[in-house]
C-alpha cells in the first residue's frame, strides 16, 4: 500500500517543521468532495465542516431528499449551483453521484486522546428507531436517562462508545462500508493507519453514506503504537484474526471501553499488531470458504460487541 | 429492476413449452464466466459444474493459489490456455480479474423442495477452523458426531442449515457480498426473485469469492409465494425491516429451520413480503445514520442466527 500513498516533495520532506512521521499524506485525510445525496445531506446535517458549495445536476427531478439538501444548504448559507451532469461526473471520481456533489473543508483529524475525549463527552446516541412514530420505546438503548448529569469520565465504561482501528484496508468499498456499519453500531472514533489505509476518497465517502460526518478520525503512523496508546487510555483492544483460538462469542466482555482492530483484506493482522492486542478472536464459519470479507467480519464483530454491551 | 431483466423474444415467449412463469431470464441464473483466483479455485474445488476452460494471463508470476488452480484443472481434465491480459479483461466485464478467468456451465437452479432436500441431506459442515493445525477442536460446530447415521429429515431442526431469501438486491457488489457471508454462516439455499434480483454476473461471482459454487439456488417469480412454500416445508421465515418492533436479539429462536428474508437496498421489504414473514425484526442502531447497508445487515443477522443455533 505504501506505493499508492502520495509522498510530498521527496528529499525536502523533512524540512518543513511538521512533526516527524507527519510528512506523508500532504492532503490529510481527504473527504473534500462529498458525492451523492445521502452523503451530502449528512454533511449539511452534521454541520461540523465548512461547505463551499453544493452542485446539483441541472436535470434532477425534485425528491424529498433533494428538497432536504436544498433547505439545509439554504439554512447554512451554503451556495447551491446548478451544473451540467458531465461536470459533476468529472468532479465526482465515481459514476454513482446521483447528480449531487458538495465541496467542503477536509475531514479533521485528532490525536487519540482528543478524539476519545470528544467521543466520550458526547451524549450517548439512542437507538435510531426511538424517533419512529407508533413504536414503543426501544428496549435497547445506550442512553442513561437516570443519570443525565454524569460526566464523561464518570460514565460507566459500557457507555463509552467503541473504537474501530483499521490497520490496513485498501479497498475503498470495504473502507466505506466499514465506516457506515461502525457508525450505526455506535462507534465514534476511527483510527486509520496513514500508510496502509485508503484515504477518504469520494468512493469511500459515498459508500459510507454520510458516516464520515459523525466519526472522529485519528491517523497513526503505526498501528502497534496506537494500540499501546489506547491501552494507556483504558481501552481494551480486541483484534479479529481467522487463526485465533477464542471466538467472538466465547470471551467475557467486561464493561471496559473496547476497540475492534481489523487487518488487511488478504493478510489479516500484521504480526506486531496481533501481539499488541489485548485479545484476539475469530468469527466461526461453517461453509466451505471459511473466510469472511473484512467489511462483513467487521459488521458481525461490531454488532456482537453492541449486543454484549446491552447485556451488561 | 424489471426494466433491466433481459426478456426473451417478446410475443413468442409463451410458445416454447417451458413451464409458465419460466419465460424470463433466458440465460438462467448466469455464472458462466468465473473471474478471479479465489472464485476459479472454488469452481474447480467444488467440481459441481462442467468447466470448459481456464484462461490465465500470460504475464502471471507463480503463486500458491495459481499453482492450486493449475493442479485442480489438470486433475479435472480442464484445458488451461494462456491469453493476453487484454483478452481476459474484455471477457471479464470487470477490471479485478487478477489474470484468471474460467468458462463454465451456467449455475444450476432448483425448485425450493429440491434445494432443501439437497441442503438438508448434506453433511453439516464443520467450522472451517477445525482443519487449521495447532488449534484445539472448535468449541462451536454444527456437526453431530454422535449420530452420523441420522437421516436428513430426522436431524434436529437446528442442524438444518438456514435459507437466505433475497427479494430484491439490485447492486451486484451487495449481492456478491451477501452470498459470501451467507455461505460462511452456514446457509446452503438462496432464493432469488428473478424479476428483482441481479443475475450472477462476473462482478457478483467475484465478490462472492467462490461462494456460488457451494450454494443451491432457487429462482422465484414472486417472493410471497416462495415464503408460503417455505412455511409449508417447515421453514420459519424472518424478515429484516428497520421499522420492526422486535430486534434480532429479543425474540426466541426455536429449533426450527429458519430463512432470513432481505428486501431492497432503498425500500426494504415489499408490503406483501413483510406480511407473509412469520416474524419481522430489526437491527438496533446507535449512530446518526440509523440504516445499515443491506450486505452488512445481512451479515449481522445471519451470524446472530448462527450464534443462537449454537446456543440451542
Amino acid at each position: 500500500m505504501r506505493g499508492s500513498t502520495p509522498v510530498r516533495g521527496g528529499q525536502a520532506a523533512g524540512k518543513t517543521g511538521r512533526r516527524p512521521g507527519d510528512d506523508r499524506r500532504p492532503k490529510g485525510l481527504g473527504g473534500e468532495k462529498v458525492v451523492g445525496r445521502q452523503a451530502t445531506k449528512e454533511l449539511l446535517l452534521a454541520g461540523r465542516r465548512s461547505v463551499r458549495e453544493v452542485l446539483l445536476s441541472s436535470e434532477l427531478e425534485p425528491t424529498p431528499i433533494l428538497n432536504d439538501i436544498i433547505d439545509l444548504a439554504d439554512e447554512a448559507g451554503v451556495a447551491i449551483r446548478e451544473a451540467p451532469r458531465w461536470k459533476i461526473e468529472a468532479l465526482a471520481e465515481t459514476g454513482s453521484h446521483q447528480g449531487v456533489l458538495a465541496l467542503a473543508a477536509p475531514l479533521p483529524t485528532h490525536t487519540l486522546s482528543e478524539a476519545l475525549s470528544l467521543s466520550n463527552a458526547e451524549e450517548p446516541a439512542a437507538s435510531a428507531t426511538e424517533s419512529l412514530p407508533g413504536l414503543p420505546p426501544p428496549a435497547l438503548s445506550l442512553s442513561n436517562a437516570e443519570e443525565p448529569t454524569t460526566s464523561a469520565t464518570d460514565r460507566p465504561a459500557a457507555d463509552r462508545p467503541p473504537v474501530l482501528v483499521l490497520d490496513s484496508v485498501g479497498d475503498p468499498g470495504n473502507l466505506g462500508a466499514l465506516l457506515r456499519t461502525a457508525e450505526c453500531s455506535g462507534v465514534k472514533v476511527v483510527v486509520l493507519n496513514r500508510h496502509r489505509a485508503a484515504r477518504i476518497s469520494p468512493v469511500v465517502a459515498k459508500r459510507a453514506a454520510g458516516a464520515v460526518e459523525h466519526l472522529h478520525f485519528v491517523t497513526t503512523g503505526g498501528t502497534p503504537s496506537a494500540l499501546s496508546e489506547l491501552a494507556g487510555l483504558g481501552v481494551w483492544t480486541i483484534g479479529l484474526d481467522v487463526a485465533a483460538e477464542k471466538t467472538i462469542w466465547d470471551f467475557d466482555l467486561t464493561g471496559d471501553q473496547v476497540a475492534l482492530v481489523l487487518g488487511a483484506e488478504d493478510r489479516g493482522l500484521s504480526h506486531l499488531t496481533r501481539q499488541r492486542c489485548d485479545l484476539v478472536v475469530r468469527i466461526p464459519t461453517w461453509g466451505s470458504l471459511g473466510v469472511l470479507n473484512v467489511a462483513s467480519a467487521g459488521a458481525v464483530a461490531l454488532f456482537e460487541f453492541a449486543r454484549r454491551r446491552e447485556a451488561l
